[in-house]
């Protein structure tokens, strides 16, 4: 921002305070006297039902689409509704993507920005404190309802940010382009598949893209993700019989799938978390000390830093425990499943069972290299074995995702955070994979930031889903502020070409 | 039999031959003579669905209930209904045990007859070739329907029995103790605790047992089984964070469960169905190089050997197979559950487990023992892994039966299928347990014996069920036949005191 009249502005919410220039600080004011207005707007979001995951709530997805689609237009926005076809071989149609576009000025950077309009599913009787469809604000600021922080609240925030600017009389620092999806809480059916149809044409002048819909690393950590795990999700089946047997009958006579299965499981990863795959490490990049020294000065409690599992943590201190989390790959047994239909007699002797398991890999594991070294391993220990049974294994990798915070794109996100929270950004990674992102990176080749908002307790898949209210307007001016900040850096990164 | 004017009596219905003395001759006549009307009665008795496990039926459990009675008193038997209560801690009422006296002669010995008229489940939609309720004979004479051969059909050839031997101008050869069951399907209740309370009452005067509720080992090979394994069935519960976690976020950060769990798993057994368990083998008995020989010679098909479970087997030949099968322990792991409910997201990392495996005891084995080395090799392994969870070891013991073949019962049997079917009976095992025989074993402290009818395919937990009309007709005769052998042996067994 390089502000030349800095001014703090309370914005009387959270005690944080904004290091602002004028602009900026035009803007901001606009948004605090525009704040009462913006409870309002979230709430008739939530108040749509648009859950993806169920077939009988599909409608309210598209009723969602058609909202958003009519705020983005109240604001200027030129909206185009791609349609997706059918879910997967169904009859059911899937909600659009909502697209949108808002300015077309070369002096400006072009930001392409994600959210999504689809919700988890939610009722009352799960054990919510309020109705989760009708957005509850308490006093102590918290809009409670499902979507307020996954992502309804998010994606509202861009429309209230573009008001603002109106408002106030200024222009919005960049070009925008906007993807909205209503796929997201559901498997992201068709997504990867628009963005290679429009890689080239809606969205060949974007510059970078900024993905709102993360949460910080703790509730007490401002944050902005770097990086990524990946994830290879395996599928081990082993066939004996054609039919589940009577133990009594058969317990002895027949080779038992169960017993190579644990076998082969017990194999893979020890108590202490440590991956017995021959080659697993080979790739993995080291930790600086540097990384060790800021991952131990986090401010994350015990709480966060281990969520609600109630310890069990393998790790004596917190740069240890988020280095596993982060930056080391981790192989968990998620469960042997009876393959037959209707198997599973207490005393009986599966026929055919699929173990699941997956590893979660880092920077610089080549998923190609860690496929093969745990094919050869699995099949290595299976052979051993004698067994008379059948082995088959079946592999879906997702690669890690790591992005260089040295962009303008995640330098102006850091400045925008600092302006509006008054504090630097930690530079975190996250221990799970966020797919979209990096379909976004392979396919539009751009770089790809994830903006934070919320905090890891606002209960996103949960049952009392909430957004605190200095997030939610935080939120509206973090995304004004970091338009402001990636134009100025890119008007910089222009000149020093 | 002794007989001194044997005879070959052609019944024309499954090409065997019955050499039998006068009495009998005159009885078995009889039978043929009875023998259309029997499918009426069978008939009758298909037709009410006294489903036992469902509590919707558990109105046709008594009707059936009432119906036995009737039956019971037409031919003279003095029948008491014992009520056994409420179904464990729930509103619903036990079908009644329904008991029966006939005879009480000093000088006949008194046989207490077990057979159960509650049935599996069954519906026509399962894929049933015919309504499983309404008895379908074939032109084959196949008597089709749910619970002509598991239990019906024997416990209605027994009051078939007492008519051929009335119809006939004969006595009956030996004083009848009856207890049919209507729970025998869904877990027995109640009938253990009637056994304790009549034991010194009702059956105070028994000699012997006989349960008619089982089949031959083969579709070929006559037989009764003189042993059953015992069981001792094993939860493992492992237990780490208070609830699952995402495996993104906490893989390699916390402990994990299942890894503990398919560690001790894998240390049981291995892939040729050795128990890995130090000291497990220690009490079993060796089998004899007689036994390894009738073992070979059994009529046994390949099909019914390894039964639908098509191959799969662990040894080449047949008495190795079925020395697996009724004379070795055996360790069968049976599955692993996620022991929260509404827990085991695809990407989980599962927070509880119950790991559920069993051993199949044999002679001489004991129970205490075995349960004590087996707890002591999984907390020995798990102490090993220097795990941070904790583990719980459950134990369920069904002790293994073993019963006197030179017994006058088991002998009265051996003749009576000589005499009806033609050829002498194959001493055999059940790999599987039998609770009730153990029960009447324990309880009475009599001889107890299985007295087969049907024929291992006659799908007596699954679709189809039916009973061929030679194996109904010639129980009848069977039945018969062993009271008068039983009445013979006894009368020798007392001067030989």
């Amino acid at each position: 921002m390089a502000s030349s009249t800095p001014k703090y502005a309370n914005d009387g919410l959270a005690g944080f305070y904004a290091k602002v220039d004028e602009l900026e600080s035009t803007f901001i004011d606009q948004v605090s006297e525009l704040t009462p207005r913006y409870a309002t707007g979230l709430g008739d979001a939530v108040r749509i039902p648009s859950i993806s995951a169920y077939a009988d709530r599909r409608k309210d997805v598209f009723e969602m689409s058609e909202w958003v689609a009519t705020k983005m237009r109240a604001v200027g926005i030129d909206v185009r509704l791609k349609n997706l076809g059918k879910q997967d071989g169904t009859e059911l149609e899937l909600p659009p993507l909502v697209l949108g576009r808002y300015g077309k000025d070369p002096e400006k950077p072009t930001v392409l920005v994600y959210c999504h309009y689809d919700v988890q599913p939610a009722s009352f009787e799960d054990g919510w404190k309020y109705e989760p469809f009708e957005m509850t604000v308490e006093e102590s600021g918290r809009l409670c309802g499902r979507g307020t922080s996954d992502d309804k609240g998010p994606l509202v925030g861009w429309i209230n940010m573009m008001e603002a600017f109106q408002k106030a009389g200024l222009e919005v620092p960049a070009n925008l382009v906007f993807c909205f999806e209503g796929m997201e809480e559901y498997g992201s059916f068709g997504l990867q598949g628009a963005l290679e149809d429009e890689a080239d044409k809606y969205f060949s002048d974007v510059d970078v893209v900024c993905i709102a819909d993360v949460v910080w690393v703790s509730d007490e950590q401002i944050s902005i993700p770097q990086g990524l795990r990946g994830i290879i999700f395996y599928l081990v089946t082993i066939t004996g019989a054609k039919q589940d047997a009577h133990s009594g009958g058969f317990g002895g006579q027949i080779s038992e799938p169960m017993v190579d299965m644990v076998n082969i499981m017990s194999s893979l990863v020890d108590s202490n978390g440590k991956i017995l795959i021959p080659g697993i490490y080979d790739n993995v990049q080291p930790v600086t000390e540097k990384e060790y020294e800021s991952y131990q000065k986090l401010k994350i409690s015990e709480d966060s830093l281990y969520g609600g599992t109630g310890g069990r943590g393998l790790h004596d201190n917190q740069a240890d425990a988020l280095i596993a989390r982060w930056k080391k790959p981790s192989l968990t047994l998620h469960r042997i499943e009876n393959a037959l239909p209707g198997a599973g007699a207490i005393t009986s002797i599966p026929a055919k069972l699929v173990g699941k398991f997956s590893i979660r890999t880092v920077p610089f594991m080549k998923a190609e290299e860690i496929d093969h070294i745990v094919r050869k391993h699995i099949q290595d220990r299976f052979d051993t074995l004698g067994s008379k049974n059948d082995i088959e294994i079946e592999a879906h990798p997702n690669d890690w995702f790591h992005e260089d915070a040295s962009h303008w794109n995640y330098q102006a996100a850091i400045r925008a955070t600092r302006n509006v929270w008054g504090v630097d950004p930690a530079m975190t990674c996250e221990g799970g994979s966020i797919p979209i992102a990096l379909d976004f990176k392979k396919i539009l080749k751009k770089n790809v930031l994830l903006l934070p908002v919320g905090r890891p307790t606002d209960g996103q898949h949960s049952t009392n889903e909430k957004l605190d209210k200095s997030s939610y307007i935080n939120a509206i001016k973090l995304y004004g502020s970091y338009l402001k900040e990636a134009e100025t850096l890119w008007r910089e990164s222009r000149k020093k070409l």
